[in-house]
C-alpha cells in the first residue's frame, strides 16, 4: 500500500481486519519497525478521537511523532495552480506538502469538507496535493469525503461483534443542529460494501448521499421497516448532499431510541449529541459499541501505519 | 494511590517529600517504571510551569507523552446528565472521559475555576467527571478548588530550606488586578494542615478563604502582627469567595515589601506581577524560593506519577 | 558555542557547513549525543519549517523535545525593568526564562519582529532576556533581526552547489503584499561575508537594509546589471528600514522571471508567493534550490544543537 486515503486502498479489508485484531492482542509486538522513522499529524481541524488514537498508534510502533496544527501554527495554503498569490495566503501546497516530506516518512492529514463548494470539497484538495506533492505516504486522518480510519475501527468492531456469517446492518440517518459533512457516512458504505452482509441505508427523503457512492446499496425510506431484524445499526447525521451542506430536517422522530434498536448493537463513530442523535437509555446501554469502536481507532491506525511501514 | 486530586490523596505527605528529594538526586533512576505506558495532558487553561515540569517528570519517567489543548484542539464538552445537546456542545464528557482513557494509562488534567458560579467550580466538574468515566488514574493540573501538584512542590521546598523543626509560615493575601481563584491558596493550606508547623493566614476583612477549607487555622487580618517572626511567607492573591469571584480590593498596602519580610523567606507559585503581588527588591533578592518551588515542580509531578505507576 | 543566536555565533561558518554534510550522510549517528537531554522549542510565532525541521533535528540526535506556543499556550511576557505589572501581562521575563530553563538542556525560541518600533525590534527583547535569565544555551529560531538558521541552511545549499571557487551570489529584493521583517535577508548578508563569494545586493531605492548589515557590501539599485552573470540568485522581500516597517513598494518589475535568472539557481527561504515574488516558471524549474534549501534546514538545526550539546 502506497497512500491510505480511502479504505479501497487496502489490498483486503478481510485480512487487514484480521492482522488489526492480531495487533490488539499484544500492541507493541512491532515497536521496532517504526524505529527511526518518523510520522507527521497535520490537523487543519479539531479531533479528539483521531488525534489521540494516531498518536497512540505511532508510539505502539516505535514511531517518532510530530504533531502540528496547520491552521493556527502553519501557514494558510494556495491550492490554485498559477495563482498569483498576493492576497491572504501566504504558501502554495506545492512547497508546503513537499516540505514537509522532507522532514517526515510519513504524513497524516486531517481536513474537513467546508460544505459550500461541492466540487471544490469532492475534489479533496488538500489531501490530493500532498498526495501529488509530498514524496511520503499519506494517510487520510478525515477528508472532505471520507474517514477511512473510522470505517476501518469500524470494520474491526463489526468483526470482533457478529454473531451472524451474514449480519443485517443498518446505516440509519439522524437529525442533528448543525451541518455536518458526508466522510463518515461514505466511508461506512465503502466498506460495507466490502462486506458479505444485509446492508441497508435507511434517511429521509431528499437526504441521498452522492449517489455514486451508494451505487448498488439497498435505501430504505421508512425507519421502522429498515430495522427489522438488523444485528447493527450505525447511526450518523450528514448534512444535505444535493442542497448541498443544508440542514433542511432535523425531524428528531429519526432519532434512535432504545425501542428503535430492538436487539441490535448501536455503533456511531463520536462525539455524538446525546438525546438529539441518540437516547441516553441508547448510550448507556450494553448494546452500544460506541466505546469499543473507539478502542479500535487504535488499532485501525496501527495496521494502516503498520502496511505502509512494510512498503516503505 | 488511585488518583492524584489533592493533596490529602497521597497516603503519607512526608513520606512523598522524602521520596521526591531522593529522586531529584538522580531523576532518571525510574527511567524503566513508565517505559511502554503514555500520560496524556489535557489543558483546558493556559500553563507554562505544569505543561513544562509535567512533562519533563514523564520524560524522566521513560513515559510516553500526548499533549492536547482540549479547548482549541477537541470538542465542547457537556456535563449536565440527560442533557438534550442540541446547541454549542458537541461531546458528553461520559464519551470523552472514557474515550481518552483507552489511549492513555494516566490523565492529568488543568481545568480552571469559572469564578462565576461557586457551587458549578466547587463542584469540580471536569475533574470529577473523568474521574467518574475514565478507567484510568486522574492527576490534578489544577482544578477549580485546588492545585496540589504546586502545594507539593511548595512542601518539597519548606523541606529542603527550613531551619527550625517547627517554622512559622504565613499565607499572605496580596493585591492583583484580575480576578483569581483559589485554588493555589486553598492546596497550601491543606498541605500546612500535615505540617508541623506554625501557620498563620492574613488577609484583609472579608477575604476568607471557603471557612471548610479553613478550618481550624489561625487567621490574623493585621498583616504586620501576622509577619512577625515568619521564616516563610507565601503570598498569593485571590478573588472574594463570599461574594464569589470579585475583585473588592486592590489595596496596595497588601504588596510584599522586603521591609514586610524581614528575615523570612518569600514563596510565591508563579507567575507573579512584579510591584504589584510583591516588589522587586523581594523577587531579586536572595530570600525568594520562587525558582526553587518552580523547580521542585518537576519532582513534585514525578513522585506522584511514580507512585501512580506503581499501583497501576 | 555557548548561545546560538546569530551566525558569528559560529566558530567557523565554513568548518560547520561541512560537518552538516556529514551529518545528512547518516543523520542518526550521534543519536546518543542528546540522551537523558531534553529541548523545549517556545514559539511566539507560527511556523512550518522551523517547528518540523527543528523537531526532526533533535529527533534525530537523541533529544527529547518539548513544544510549547507560548503566545496561545501561556502567559503574556512583561519586558520592562522594574514595572509595575497591573495590566495585561501576567509575568515577567526574568521568571519565565529562568523558569524555563529548569526544565530543558537547551532553549530555541521564535519571536518576530513587529515592524512597529525599530529600536523595540532591534532590542531583541525576547532573545535578550532567555540569554540573560535562562541558565542554558538559546538558539535563535528567527528573532526580530536574524534568522541564523535559515542561513546556514542557506550556506550548506551554497556549499553543495557552487561550481565556482567564488561564485557570484545576488540577494534581489522582491514586492511583497505584506509588511515582512528584514531577518531573513540580514542573516544571508551577515553569512554572505563569511563566505569567498562576488556579492550583490539589488533592490529599490529607498530600501537599503540597516546600513551596519550591510557595511562593506556592493550594492546595485539596477537589477538587470545587479544580476549579471549570477550564479545564484537569492530573492527575499523586507518592508523598508527607514520607513521602519512599511510597504512603500509593490513594483512587480521587481518579481524574479525565468528570462532575469538566467543560469543562475534560485534560491528563497520559503514560504513564497508564487507569481509575486517569483513565477511559477522559476518555481518549477530545475534551478530552484528552494526544497533543498528547506531540506537543508534539519542539517543546519542538527549541528547546530549538535555544537552546543558537545559543550554541555
Amino acid at each position: 500500500m502506497k497512500h491510505y486515503l480511502q479504505i479501497n486502498d487496502l489490498d483486503s479489508l478481510q485480512q487487514t481486519v484480521q492482522e488489526a485484531i492480531e495487533l490488539k492482542k499484544e500492541p507493541t509486538q512491532f515497536k521496532k519497525l517504526g524505529a527511526g522513522k518518523t510520522i507527521c499529524l497535520l490537523f487543519f481541524n479539531n479531533s479528539l478521537r483521531t488525534r489521540l488514537s494516531t498518536q497512540k498508534a505511532a508510539i505502539n510502533l516505535g514511531l517518532d511523532t510530530i504533531v502540528m496544527n496547520f491552521g493556527s501554527e502553519g501557514w494558510q495554503l494556495e491550492f490554485e495552480e498559477g495563482a498569483v498569490m498576493d492576497q491572504g495566503k501566504a504558501e502554495h501546497v506545492k512547497e508546503a506538502a513537499q516540505v514537509v516530506s522532507q522532514y517526515a516518512d510519513i504524513v497524516a492529514i486531517r481536513a474537513f469538507a467546508g460544505l459550500t463548494d461541492k466540487e471544490a470539497d469532492e475534489a479533496e484538495l488538500v489531501l490530493n496535493a500532498f498526495k501529488k506533492y509530498a514524496n511520503i505516504p499519506v494517510v487520510n486522518m478525515e477528508s472532505s469525503v471520507g474517514h477511512p480510519l473510522q470505517a476501518l475501527a469500524d470494520a474491526i468492531t463489526l468483526e470482533e461483534n457478529k454473531t451472524a456469517q451474514k449480519p443485517k446492518v443498518v446505516l440509519s440517518w439522524a437529525p442533528h443542529p448543525r451541518a455536518l459533512p458526508h466522510a463518515v457516512a461514505n466511508s461506512f458504505v465503502a466498506m460495507m460494501k466490502l462486506q458479505d452482509a444485509d446492508f441497508v441505508i435507511t434517511h429521509p427523503e431528499g437526504y441521498e448521499l452522492n449517489p455514486e457512492v451508494t451505487k448498488g446499496c439497498k435505501i430504505v425510506h421508512d425507519q421502522e421497516e429498515a430495522l427489522k431484524n438488523a444485528n447493527f445499526v450505525y447511526v450518523k447525521n450528514w448534512s444535505n448532499y444535493q442542497d448541498y451542506g443544508q440542514v433542511k430536517n432535523t425531524d428528531s422522530n429519526w432519532m434512535m431510541t432504545k425501542e428503535k434498536l430492538g436487539k441490535a448493537k448501536f455503533m456511531h463513530c463520536l462525539p455524538v449529541r446525546r438525546n438529539v442523535v441518540v437516547e441516553d437509555a441508547v448510550m448507556d446501554s450494553d448494546q452500544s459499541l460506541c466505546m469499543e469502536q473507539a478502542n479500535n481507532r487504535t488499532f485501525a491506525a496501527q495496521v494502516v501505519l503498520k502496511q505502509l511501514l512494510k512498503d516503505l
